[in-house]
């Protein structure tokens, strides 16, 4: 299978399997976070078999393709609210040959739970736009915008359409700021996903955190784990064992 | 000055300014948490001055105590359930020749507001009983387990006179368990103390956090600050630079 591209898009390699993905020159690149969010969910999900995964905002697909890679999943939804994107997505999904794996649907992650039927999922996960939107002017039609601010979507939309999409006792994954940690949990909390599972991940030892993970439940008891804080580089700027291992393997250290 | 000492009692030397302490042999000894705690609470207090704090639950009085040494607050009050223990502070209080600026009262926290009247104080301090009371058998005339269980007082109890306490954007902190934090953040955001400074203390780098350090802030907006996390031991068991600090001098280094 070849790979079909737009003037504006880069092919680029994923340095794992031989999977590649396409990306925008300029705006939807995928960065540390998509990285980080498929190894945390392939280290702790439950279910490891003939599972069903859905990402909630997919962009260029790169959880997708990471997750097949990462995980035996066996039916991975992309949903994309974005035409273009969800193209540029399919292409890559249909490039690497994972058209048996991955469908990338290009739809509202407010009305997901329509487009994709009643089927509930075992696992959804998300990288979802971090920034709230409070006031002054942000421009709905550009895309790199809908992907980084609460344009299109909220996170109580974002967590209500999962909960919906989720299995009782389904398992939700999400990366986010760390400024934006006590509306997760209160969130996650009002919409019945109780948090589990949260890591903070610091650039350094001795830094504050860049970017949270947190996995939750849907109606499980409370209950947190705190895990051992992820410190991605050395002193010197070198990757520490568990973030090489993440870009190349895959999982967590331990 | 001098002590008076029961017969199951031990009077300890804080090494911090001339203090000391009188704990009972067995319980009732202040540990890692009540250090951190008052630390945390003189690095980010924004008062600094004729400051008025009320610690809620306070055993021994060792939170009054080393804040009196580690912060200029005027008014400290140091509210305590159990008659017995809040003796036992209040002699802790003259033996030091702190009378002038710590008040022991033997009371209720949720009646807290009725006890200490209408003043509306710039901070309130808490090391609260850390487990939640699910079932089982509870000795609640056992004053152990009043300390380490909410028996005498639920989070939310804590919560809701704490806010009633506190004047419009004064200040609460609170040391907890990794394992409430979800509860923690729920609980207060439910009373309107915005989260707004959390710290993960782990004992060492790569290890899960023992305890969290949060703020919150009455009435404030959302957006929370994650602060590095502080590490107490080095890898072969000796004090961080940060930890040694805190027992002296009682601030963190930055």
């Amino acid at each position: 299978m070849g790979f079909t591209l737009l003037s504006d898009e880069t092919l680029d390699d994923l340095q794992l399997k031989g999977l590649f993905i396409i990306q925008k020159k300029n705006t939807f690149r995928f960065g540390t976070d998509a990285v980080l969010l498929s190894s945390f969910v392939a280290s702790h999900m439950r279910y490891k078999k003939k599972t069903s995964i859905v990402d909630m905002g997919t962009g260029t697909g790169i959880i997708p393709i990471l997750l097949s890679a990462k995980t035996e999943a066996d039916q991975i939804v992309g949903l994309e609210i974005q035409k273009s994107i969800a193209d540029m997505a399919k292409r890559s999904v249909e490039g690497n040959d994972l058209e048996n794996r991955i469908t990338i649907i290009n739809g509202d992650i407010r009305k997901a739970k329509s487009i994709l039927g009643p089927v509930s999922n075992d696992i959804v996960v998300s990288n979802p736009p971090y920034t709230k939107v409070n006031s002054g002017f942000i421009n709905a039609d550009d895309g790199k915008t809908v992907s980084r601010h609460e344009v299109c979507c909220t996170l109580m939309d974002l967590l209500q359409s999962s909960f919906s999409l989720l299995k009782p006792q389904g398992e939700f994954f999400m990366v986010h700021r760390p400024e934006r940690l006590a509306d997760v949990i209160d969130s996650m909390r009002r919409v019945k996903i109780e948090p589990k599972i949260l890591r903070m991940v610091s650039p350094k030892v001795g830094k504050a955190p860049m970017l949270i993970l947190v996995k939750g439940i849907k109606n499980a008891n409370p209950g947190l784990k705190i895990l051992p804080e992820l410190i991605l580089y050395h002193e010197k700027g070198d990757y520490t064992e568990e973030a090489r291992l993440m870009y190349s393997m895959g999982l967590e250290s331990e």
